[in-house]
């Protein structure tokens, strides 16, 4: 492959002005404060961890956010490899004047200063933005956010679920759908009637998707009236000491509910399938997730069938499950690639999933990617990352491999970067 | 890698005359009579349709082959990025004049038109053979098709048995089975003589290979004559009603019995392992059958073992299955790597089934490619795709990783392409 | 990708010292005495059994050595395309003298005894490590092996674990446990006592690592003395008899123990995840195991989260279940991703499971290769493929992708290659 057709596509689709589809962007603190705000992101805490940093050191209450940062850069050594400080030192680079090749010992405390001024000025977000080439970011929403105090056609809104379909049982849950619904939960009518009221004040306030992450054993069912009532009651009663069989049966009835809610509010659904919770008990704050990538979207088949109307963009923990995925969305109307999802989320595992996907699902029904940061500054060197896989696929595959011209394989990559995102989460 | 060294091995491979070891091709019409047989494909269809065109749309009978072109062209425009639709811009060029990368609004009834012109020749199938370097084709045969009519060294036989294995409780397989066999199936013995005529007859006119679809949860079993004749009589009695335990033993019974007449025949079993049918019941026309990638060929180890002299050659419908069939080809001596079939029939998963099987599996056990087509046109394009992954695979990982000769790579791939077909399916 | 500049990686690499985390060379007898210990390696005889050769044929004990190489050579005829034959290859040129490509009828002889000369030498095992660069190699140690007669700085000591956890119910385990211990089995305490025993005796011969291969559906799990009493009880009554249950519980008794004394003598316990032991029962020997790829890491999650202070190395037999190993290494600090495994040791498997890793594991936490060989001579083959894949990944991933310099990458694949074997099997 020619290294420069695959350095020209890049810098064409570098050019398109992103909305990134999905993050955990705090629109109220949507950028970081310090450098602290960067090393600690769960990627370098765990991966810190992983390599022999005690836990106690990394999360100690007890030490400045310049201290924090002094620590992990020694304790990022051994992860120097990883496409996951790559990203990191991109940060550096591109913001806060790094020449280096790694943040170490003799550099990180000017590049922690030269951050931290950066940093104070009010527009600092805004800046992140414009220097990164992107339009709007997709937030991750409680379902009892008040969705107020910032724009909401730069930061968008999504109705994230795992609490309402994985933790009913817990009585502070349950409060909070009370509080911010205005409706007591008490049978499955009030239970309705409280989600129909977040999906209406969610919807009103610009949310674009309603998305939920589930486990690998999750099937989920159509649950009849009768048991779901019953389910319903022994969870009110014993919260989560319900017995696992009236447990399994409320969560299927409320992501049921959810769905029928996106189809009548024509809300995507956006299904991440296929993480573990707390696997290693004793990670750091966010670093105990795994998976077991024995998950099937036959799982997913009678979902599929009953909601032909409701779009369900799918992203995959395990890059094992991508053929399937590709496979669904060949015949599924219904079904849309999204993303390369955390533990897929490094190159090799973005090329050979976006390659088989480019060649066998329309292009009209794959959002390429998002960058599921936490903070506005991880999404250019994310977005670099595809971008540079997805050259490198338009390059080999498209122009070299099937005689494309280099216009027709960037037209793909607007595509697939920009053009379904509006496409499939449109505004009102 | 040397684009020019690609091109030549591909260009050596291409001079091969080609023997396709599995089609659904009909012999008694194996070309197309119109560009609606072609655009008509249900990866056409079903792909269209998964990107947004309405199935009554697709499907709609009042309408005329030419306007139905049409309308596909426009459903397609979604899926041009797709290998799919690049193996119909190769027939609309290598066949019918087409000379812009897409068939679209300006040049569709040019084609079409051409297309019929040619297609009108009494001699269209076998100039299609002809231009496409193709000496013979396997059919898929319904068991109680007469075989009669046509060439059958040209159209090869091959026995399908899936109806026989899992459609036996509906009374018309029974009593196509009747009328085929002349045996009214009532117990063991006349089960047994039913298909044992079934096999004389096939083997008698050429027949070459049985053949069967099975589901990623089918593993089978041998079921003792006490079991099977409860089994068999409560099919007879209930039909498809009967209890799932029945039919399951019975499956098995059948299955296990046509393993036993393949041997007493000497005729390779093909084992299309993994596809669950009618997932997507609202799917067109074979657009609905989709899969559960978990299944292992640990399910056919009692199979495998029980007969050492039946070659099983073995397709895989998902990829992450192939390296088990590597593994199991490079142990057992009766298992043979089959193709690359259906939803694994795309570039990038052809090189990575294909690489892993050139690397460890013995040159004589590997049935490089079949086209699976349902027309003729559709054999050229799909074995030149096949082809040109096989030559990046030759040059990059025999040619320059280990130092052959491309004489030798090009042997290697003639073996794979056409030597081992004659070698595994041998005529009589 | 600069075909140059992967071949000066790779003759950097070469320049490496090796250390052999992991081999089962019998230190009494570590190289071949004739050509017939080469090609009788299982890799051989199974394909070549694979292939056609008739099992009597291969075992026929009434032949002479050089008889079996004769047939071998004619028998590997049809897998001279493998990478396993590949290094039959190297093996021959590197040691022997072969000119020619392929070991075959007009230069078998000539190869024979050219190395039946070299092997007559008393010098030849450490003339075959000083040519292949190796300075020690890890040995699978019979948990009775004496550990006496050979420089156990060189022949490092391994304790292999299988027979205890998976055969205590055949006598003469116990048998062998009683006499090489010292301690007769009769409840918990003694086999404790026996285990401990066994520990104690391996660490002070310089043991530095304790081994086990385990099977697809094996789920570890601590088992309360009360349950592992009369487990083990009956197991003592019934032997192999005994029921599943009591089996199984015994089996996860011993193997919980293990990891206490693996924690209590700090010695990293190598787990070899997913075989599946005599599936193909007519198989030659050693060429029976197969596996079914359908096993998850979450089966090992207790016990990771049980002992965080045992550094567990990790093999898995199949490929798919490589992403997962990299995502708990990445998470947890006692994970170690472990070599390229039997079925997945040819090129195509390596280049993706080791690129996977070496973007998203610590660097500290991959053993790169070992070379599971039986006899010296296979060990520089073996690590010669590994060290083109790994040149390979360096090349394209990181000298070209990600900019870094050549040094860096080469100091990566020295990490990999060997700093990490030290640092992780450490001497005492």
């Amino acid at each position: 492959m020619s290294e420069q057709l695959r350095r020209t596509l890049r810098d064409e689709l570098a050019k398109i002005t992103l909305i990134d589809p999905h993050t955990h962007i705090n629109p109220h603190s949507p950028a970081s404060t310090t450098l602290a705000d960067i090393l600690g992101y769960h990627y370098y805490t765990e991966l810190a961890h992983a390599a022999g940093m005690p836990k106690a050191e990394i999360e100690d209450p007890a030490i400045s956010d310049k201290e924090r940062v002094g620590r992990l850069v020694e304790g990022t050594v051994p992860i120097h490899n990883t496409t996951q400080y790559a990203w990191l030192v991109d940060i550096c680079r591109r913001f806060f004047g790094l020449e280096a090749d790694t943040l170490d010992a003799s550099n990180w405390e000017q590049v922690y200063e030269a951050a931290s001024q950066r940093m104070e000025s009010a527009e600092w977000a805004d800046t992140v933005l414009r220097e990164s080439n992107v339009e709007a970011v997709f937030l991750t929403n409680d379902f009892d956010d008040a969705l107020e105090g910032f724009d909401t056609s730069r930061y968008i809104p999504c109705l994230r679920t795992d609490d309402l379909v994985f933790h009913l049982g817990q009585s502070s849950v349950r409060e909070r759908l009370a509080a911010c619904s205005g409706v007591e939960v008490h049978d499955l009518a009030t239970l309705r009637a409280a989600l129909e009221q977040r999906f209406d004040y969610f919807v009103a306030r610009g949310a674009r998707a309603c998305a939920i992450s589930l486990p690998p054993d999750f099937a989920p069912q159509p649950v009849a009236d009768g048991r779901a009532a019953s389910a319903l009651e022994a969870v009110l009663r014993s919260g989560t000491g319900a017995e696992e069989s009236h447990r399994r049966a409320l969560q299927n009835r409320v992501f049921w509910t959810l769905a029928e809610l996106c189809d009548a509010h024509r809300l995507p659904f956006d299904l991440m399938i296929g993480v573990n919770r707390g696997v290693y008990a004793e990670g750091v704050h966010q670093g105990r997730d795994l998976y077991d990538s024995r998950v099937s979207l036959i799982q997913y088949r009678e979902l599929l069938n009953a909601f032909p109307e409701v779009t369900f963009p799918v992203s995959v923990l395990a890059s094992v499950t991508n053929q399937e995925l590709v496979s669904y969305a060949w015949i599924f109307p219904n079904v849309v690639t999204n993303g390369h999802w955390w533990y897929s989320n490094t190159p090799t595992f973005i090329h050979r999933d976006a390659t088989a996907r480019l060649e066998a699902v329309p292009a009209t029904k794959q959002i390429g990617y998002y960058s599921d940061a936490y903070k506005l500054e991880f999404v250019a060197p994310k977005f670099a990352m595809y971008r540079d896989c997805l050259a490198k696929i338009l390059a080999e595959t498209f122009v070299i491999d099937r005689g494309w011209s280099e216009e027709r394989a960037v037209a793909l990559g607007r595509q697939v970067l920009r053009g379904n995102v509006e496409r499939i989460f449109p505004g009102r």
